[in-house]
């Protein structure tokens, strides 16, 4: 196998353990700590999880575990979209599961969960595994984004797991995919079955996360990849003094990414869906708000900028939120009239006839390319694919336009000329960063001794991660502890609580408290590559998002934080009504 | 100034330079070596450059250099688009003359040549220099597009040259910035002026290079950070294994950037404009080979891949190249008429009208929403900006056609589903790579050097760049040597030749041999993010390109390349009429 500089460097890299990690296995106890229970619908989730429900979290301390040295069948799954450092969660059980005793062994299920269904799987072994050490993708085994849902399909996993003799299974995936290992621990010790089941919290997209879960893998590789792209742009807008460059970033419903980037790198705007679903904020308003911000840019001859904004926006913007809502629902039952219709002109007239006059009229103000995103390529449910609407180009027509406006009216005297860019499959298959090589290794060698420790239903957890990695604090989380009940395609089901961004979490408050003079004063910063070798400044360092969290100072190059200081107002606070900052709703709600 | 740890690492870093540069200053000697000549059109660029044409090639060596510790004023400028290593350039410059005599003075034109011209400056000092050592971008003074051409312009160059009492002005752009410095050069000599000019060769899209200069700086680090996302975005593809990714690259008409992306990350096509206009590809051949590449992998049950396209493709396509000519012609003329048309509907019925027949033809087969984009956004001569069409969906439109027509006629099973990039303006600002920080610095070093030893109407040349820096060759190439004259904007000019892709160079012919495999066999290279600290072959390898330009074997990780086998056919090959490789036609012929 042929291979960069760079990947063959990597194999050599160790990832670093908690401490405890590294103790003689049976020296490593799992300690509990009474019982716990769900987020929210107790009684609905015990009934549910008769068999998994209200255990203890654990943690691991010296201590005794006699039994951590039996031989294993285990059995993996990469669930979901690719995130940097999947590869190493394997490692770190496979490494795990072979410390405790050579003869066990590790199965990979291919292509994701179908694997499981299908008992489509290989054997890893030792040449295997090195060859995918410390390297980004799920290419190791491949990933799948099929649900374990259905009783053929449970009934199916149940005779793979039967059948394969696995003493466990390991599921990385992320708030879906973890529901679905919580279900299928419960069906399986109903079952009778002696397979545990073990999470591990994977996604980009930051929003698998709560008191136990301090941030889900990938996180940190994947922004800091996206933080060198804006960076860069940045730095070229700055040069080159000519461009507005809109920059969408991946992550689902949450804006934590677009958070993340922006604390990274302090472009002129950043949009945060939350807060514009909190302020019920329309496009026009959001409109107005970037315009004020290019304008008075404008005025200090700076025609120039980044704005970034969150995939999920149009899902978060009132008027958008109800003309998808009706589109999902038009399309669930009149989809046969409507794909027999010939062309965009056709569909138009249609739509105009089956939406609300109110969603008529959004649909109408759209530009004709992004209009047509709204009706094609709708997913399996005949839902909009909100991740492949352009919102970046929305936002450039409209804001072209409102800028026309303003210079008829003489509010406006700058030139305006744009760019877009879309990020997200840039960084989901990266070299996962020194910390998500780290955490990931930690991660997966937790799965293994919570697997090696006798827990079922449980989430790996790796906590106190703005500290050096020996003082990392591993256990496991009980899934069921971080579940509520949710309406889904029309039925109540038990799931994972997805994490919004917090508008009263410190990550969030410090980008608000910046954010103005961001907006004017260019104060851009420059990340670069991520770095795997060099100084713990440059190559060690957790998410901003993290750090903040968690209370640790400094940013960046871990100094203080420019003050903000009073100056015109950024896009969002520009354009809001109030100044809402109290928590929003969480999704599917 | 807040800055990113990355920043404050690198500001730490020692460029490295040529042995002899580091040798007192006085002992630093230019040797020159006979006449030399223009690559073409002698005659006519002798008579237009009477004063600077036929210098000898110098080079520094050991020697006697008594006159370079004088007293200097200098000017600098950075023109055109941005590349990195563009600061280091002027941190050499710097040094250079501060090493020379520390009372000399370097000052810094601001927005680009129109800062001569306006007589615009800055003096750059320890405190700013210090500030933008190995960084990115062109933010230091800034950049601009306006050339100095006109008497006016000239004039006024001369003046301000004249009022700073300059003894010399460096130049930093690609092809046409150095054409003007070669201009300017000539014009201070006829009008008496002391000022000496001296370019040096920037341009991230590597044609600005010939015997004399192996790259232009930019270049490296450019193309590290494209093969850098393309990478991620083919291990991504290889993980989901359910999409194919139609990406574009930045790089003007020649394919020197997607050449070289594909030399270091392996995809399954990459488009060389050079090779399709020297086989007259139409667009139809063009997506037949993707298309059977597309269902060669379905038949292997791939249904993913990645394929590179250079920018300037749609120039290079006979009939689009037909199609564009008589676009701009048409405006050249009829530009009101067509401003008030109404619609798009308005615009083609005009143009069906007003173009030739085959040209209208090709015109309505494109998908509206490039159409759109051959009709707007034209630049200040009225010319479409082939940059601004988004010829990757252009393909992709293209492709799925083609594939739903295979499908019915069942040579095609698979399932096609894509994504588009276009990758240009992430790579431009990048923190320069070792290598360009080096080349980059003792690039300005040099031009210092060429300053203090008398040289004007020279391009700052180092050579031997895959040996280790310590053994690079500094000098200077007289820029008349380099030119030849054409037709540009309907009259004769002379001009520094472009250097396109040659099909009987090294690097295509490396790529050639191995397409065929990659096309169907999933070969990628993962390169991961630009790396500053580690090993060499890590940190401080130059291009592929370079590489194979200069002999020097091994690719990647330094291990041989795989040998080709022979497979299905690769885009380009399968759908070529000849294999065609000899030497292709200059641009602007």
């Amino acid at each position: 196998m042929k291979v960069s500089a760079l990947q063959q460097n990597r194999y050599g890299y160790k990832p670093k353990l908690p401490r405890i990690l590294s103790e003689k296995l049976e020296t490593i106890a799992a300690t509990g700590s009474g019982a716990t229970k769900s987020v929210a619908d107790q009684e609905e989730l015990k009934a549910l999880f008769s068999n998994t429900y209200g255990k203890p979290v654990v943690t691991f301390t010296k201590g005794k575990n006699p039994g951590v040295k039996k031989q294993l069948r285990v059995g993996v799954i990469l669930s979901g979209g690719q995130a940097p450092g999947g590869h190493n969660v394997i490692a770190g059980l496979y490494d795990g599961i072979k410390k405790g005793n050579p003869d066990s062994k590790l199965f990979g299920f291919l292509g994701g969960p179908s694997g499981l269904i299908e008992a489509s799987y290989a054997e890893i072994k030792d040449k295997r595994i090195d060859e995918y050490r410390n390297t980004g993708g799920f290419d190791i085994i491949g990933s799948g984004r099929t649900k374990i849902e259905t009783d053929e399909q449970i009934a199916a996993s149940i005779n793979t797991a039967k059948k394969m003799k696995l003493d466990a299974i390991v599921i990385i995936g992320g708030d879906d995919s973890n529901t679905n290992a919580a279900l299928l621990a419960e069906h399986f010790l109903n079952a009778g079955l002696k397979t545990q089941v073990i999470g591990v919290p994977k996604t980009i997209d930051g929003d698998l996360k709560n008191n136990m879960i301090e941030t889900s893998f990938g996180f940190d590789t994947a922004t800091k990849t996206y933080a060198e792209l804006i960076g860069n742009i940045e730095r070229d807008a700055n040069s080159a003094k000519k461009y507005w460059h809109f920059i969408k970033l991946m992550g689902r419903s949450a804006s934590h990414i677009a958070l993340e980037c922006a604390l990274q790198t302090q472009p002129n705007i950043c949009l945060i869906s939350e807060e514009i679903e909190a302020k019920k904020m329309t496009l026009r308003q959001i409109t107005d708000g970037i315009c004020s911000v290019i304008a008075a840019r404008a005025e200090n001859n700076e025609n120039f900028g980044v704005i970034l904004i969150p995939e999920g926006l149009v899902e978060f913007v009132p008027e958008m939120k109800v003309l998808i809502a009706e589109l999902n629902d038009l399309m669930a039952v009149k989809a046969e009239e409507f794909n027999a219709l010939e062309d965009f002109a056709a569909q138009s007239r249609w739509l105009h006839a089956n939406l609300s006059r109110a969603s008529a009229e959004t649909f109408a103000t759209l530009p004709e390319e992004i209009a047509k995103q709204f009706l094609m390529d709708r997913d399996p449910h005949g839902n909009v694919q909100v991740s492949r609407i352009e919102t970046e180009k929305l936002l450039i027509s409209l804001v072209s336009s409102k800028l026309k406006e303003m210079a008829k009216a003489g509010k406006y005297k700058g030139k305006f000329s744009s760019y877009n860019h879309f990020f997200g499959y840039e960084g989901r298959c990266a070299f996962p960063s020194n910390f998500d090589a780290d955490y990931c290794y930690s991660l997966g060698f937790t799965a293994f001794m919570l697997i090696a420790s006798g827990f079922t239903g449980y989430l790996s957890s790796v906590r106190n991660l703005t500290a050096p990695a020996k003082e990392w604090i591993a256990g496991g989380v009980p899934l069921t502890m971080m579940m509520n009940m949710e309406q889904r395609h029309g039925s109540k089901k038990p799931v994972i609580k997805k994490a919004l961004v917090e508008l009263d979490g410190k990550p969030f408050k410090a980008f608000a408290k910046n954010r103005e003079t961001w907006a004017v004063k260019t104060s851009y910063l420059y990340p670069g590559a991520i770095q795997y070798a060099g100084p713990d400044e440059v190559c060690n360092q957790p998410t901003q998002t993290l750090i903040l969290e968690k209370g640790k100072s400094g940013t960046g190059a871990g100094r203080k934080p420019a003050a903000a200081k009073p100056a015109a107002a950024a896009a969002s606070a520009a354009a809001g009504k109030k100044n809402v900052t109290k928590r929003v709703k969480r999704a599917g709600k």
